[in-house]
């Protein structure tokens, strides 16, 4: 199997683009990596997107982008996963070089869900988890993530108002970000006197949806360093699942999806969740970044909120989250989270983030995406390429 | 890149199934192929699939069927190139088991369109069209095969009624496939005399949308013998785009994404189109089956209509297409179709299809997907594993 290094990113700004559709924000990102990768041809085009048939009326994605990112005729196909898409697509990149039959993949992720032509967000974002057993009996997404909260705040005897800080950590990396959709700083009072959504989620614990799309361009690693200066290493890019519905876990709290994708991405990488110096973590919810952090192996079962508190999920702490802002900062373009988280950790690992957010030192980056409430969980390890 | 077998293969009946849903058929179709292939695990899930979103509120599919398949935990994702989705799936589960990170993998196509909760299936269809450029103005996806029926008489002087041989050919197939929705078999003169839909495409050049599910599992080709005794090798599986508006091609009548999917499918499997014995071929519309036969190097453009009013695309001629009833007569389940068409090659190199639609001597078959209007097309060739 060979080797497969990053050897472009791109992005739009995560906003609400009144002015643009699907097609747009993809094709922005795919031209913005390809130049990024001084190329101007790829072998293969994968696209995550997870709502576009059912709020803008377009499926055939893969085709679309193609044709109008100017990649007339290249292999191209959609992958869905629901909020995991874009990194489930990525994955699906990395085989398709790993298999030898591809030598130059791009994958995109995009999203557009302002100006919606049918259906409404509620109802389509419901979609990714169990559409007879959950989304019919009423149940919403931020309501399943308020019944995971509310249990854990319960077992492990957590205070709603000690989650504030994986909000106050987002805002304040997402101020710096010009990417991000929120730039304002939050402070304990605000997120104590927030709105409730979902009793105890309220909406300074909802990362908010949005319109956008980032992308990646991949390639053998022994070609890498003829196109970027600064390839990563695909240490990892790994997918488990676990069942759909919630009711259907044995604990609920401890999401083996995260686990497995995880440590199959440790194990991949050869590396222990010790030396991961940023983890882009899928903060949907402030709870689904706790149970993600305790479930990748950095903090142990109902710990994560106080390591938070801590300072340690911040620049200087022991494992910074959300170093761009996160999916609560940044903002959480559905189907083009995955590849944003990835683009950040890339950014981190080529030493380009903005001042006020490289973190040092960083060996591993690591981006984690999931779709439903851990149903689909990828695991991504990026490092510097080395050159040969 | 190691080469890769079909080891089982599976696949539910073509109906109006009103007491399934998506997640039913996909799961008799995966546990079908999982007994055929003797085996109760495997390491990856593709799910092919393109309406479900649209008309059954469920997106997802990946974890969802991974889940009721008993398969929990396992990698899985959905892939979607609108009428091509499902051997795009089989597509990407190649490739996954090429590069080395997967060995057992199961492709499932599956489709739900009796019974939808929301929108139209006129419309959920159109979206595999150019939403903004076609769909919008209100081309239908029947009227865009209108138009290229229309413009192929009047170029190549062709008659109406000379379309009727592929319908004809069609139905008398499927009237021997007990998994085929149409049993009936058609004359000349019930063609000449069907309810016209799009002028001049009449009810019997339109395949029937349905429901259905198709699977098939994959191994390294070295593995194949231990699970089965009529391993096929998968010689190619290749994927090629064009614009995805008709109103952007050159010269609509040739479809070039078949061309080049075809032409890197013989390339791949080391053969020319003479030695392809059987062709599954993606006639959704008579008008697509000729312009497939032409474009991928079965008869000159012009041509192929009278190839088929020669007898030449029957089980006695040259080229038999939709030898088990064709999208036109087993159905045409959207995002399963593909897998069906594959499970089709497959049982024909295997000699199990039944005696009336076995074909003689067959070493390479090829089975054509097609995703809108000829932007996604996916080629496969399939012929026996040798023991070494």
């Amino acid at each position: 199997m060979r080797d497969v290094a990053i050897v472009g990113i791109g992005q739009t700004p995560v906003r609400e683009h009144w002015d643009k559709g699907v097609r747009d924000l993809a094709v922005e990102a795919v031209l913005d990596a390809m130049a990024d990768a001084h190329i101007e041809r790829a072998d293969a085009l994968y696209v995550g997107n997870m709502l576009s048939g059912k709020l803008s009326g377009q499926e055939h994605l893969g085709a679309l982008i193609a044709d109008y990112a100017g990649l007339e005729g290249i292999e191209a196909v959609k992958v869905e996963a629901a909020c995991g898409s874009a990194a489930a697509t990525l994955r699906q990149a990395v085989l398709a070089v790993q298999s030898g039959a591809v030598n130059i993949a791009i994958a995109v992720g995009v999203e557009k869900l302002t100006e919606m032509t049918s259906g409404c967000t509620t109802n389509a974002l419901a979609m990714a988890s169990d559409g007879d057993y959950e989304a019919e009996m009423g149940l919403s997404f931020v309501a399943i993530n308020a019944l995971l909260m509310q249990r854990y705040m319960y077992e492990y005897g957590v205070d709603k108002d000690d989650f504030a800080a994986f909000t106050i950590n987002a805002h304040a990396n997402a101020a710096h970000n010009p990417n991000a959709m929120f730039r304002n700083r939050i402070t304990r009072e605000q997120y104590a006197n927030a709105k409730m959504i979902a009793s105890p989620i309220n909406l300074l614990d909802s990362s908010p949806i949005a319109d956008g799309a980032a992308a990646v361009v991949i390639m053998p690693a022994d070609m890498a360093f003829d196109f970027s200066d600064k390839p990563l290493r695909v240490a990892a890019c790994e997918v488990a699942t676990d069942t759909i519905a919630l009711d259907n876990r044995a604990n609920p709290l401890w999401l083996r999806g995260v686990e497995c994708s995880a440590r199959k991405a440790y194990r991949k990488a050869g590396i222990t969740p010790e030396q991961v110096r940023v983890f882009e973590v899928h903060d949907a919810f402030s709870i689904m970044a706790a149970l993600s952090l305790e479930a990748s192996g950095f903090a142990e079962p109902g710990t994560a909120v106080r390591l938070a508190n801590e300072g340690e999920i911040t620049r200087e702490g022991r494992i910074p989250i959300a170093t761009f802002g996160g999916l609560k900062g940044r903002g959480h373009p559905v189907g083009a989270t995955g590849i944003y988280q990835v683009v950040e950790a890339a950014l981190q690992l080529r030493g380009e983030a903005p001042e006020a957010l490289q973190v040092d030192d960083v060996e591993y980056a690591m981006a984690q995406n999931i779709g439903g409430s851990g149903a689909t969980v990828v695991t991504t390890i990026l490092e510097r390429l080395e050159r040969k």
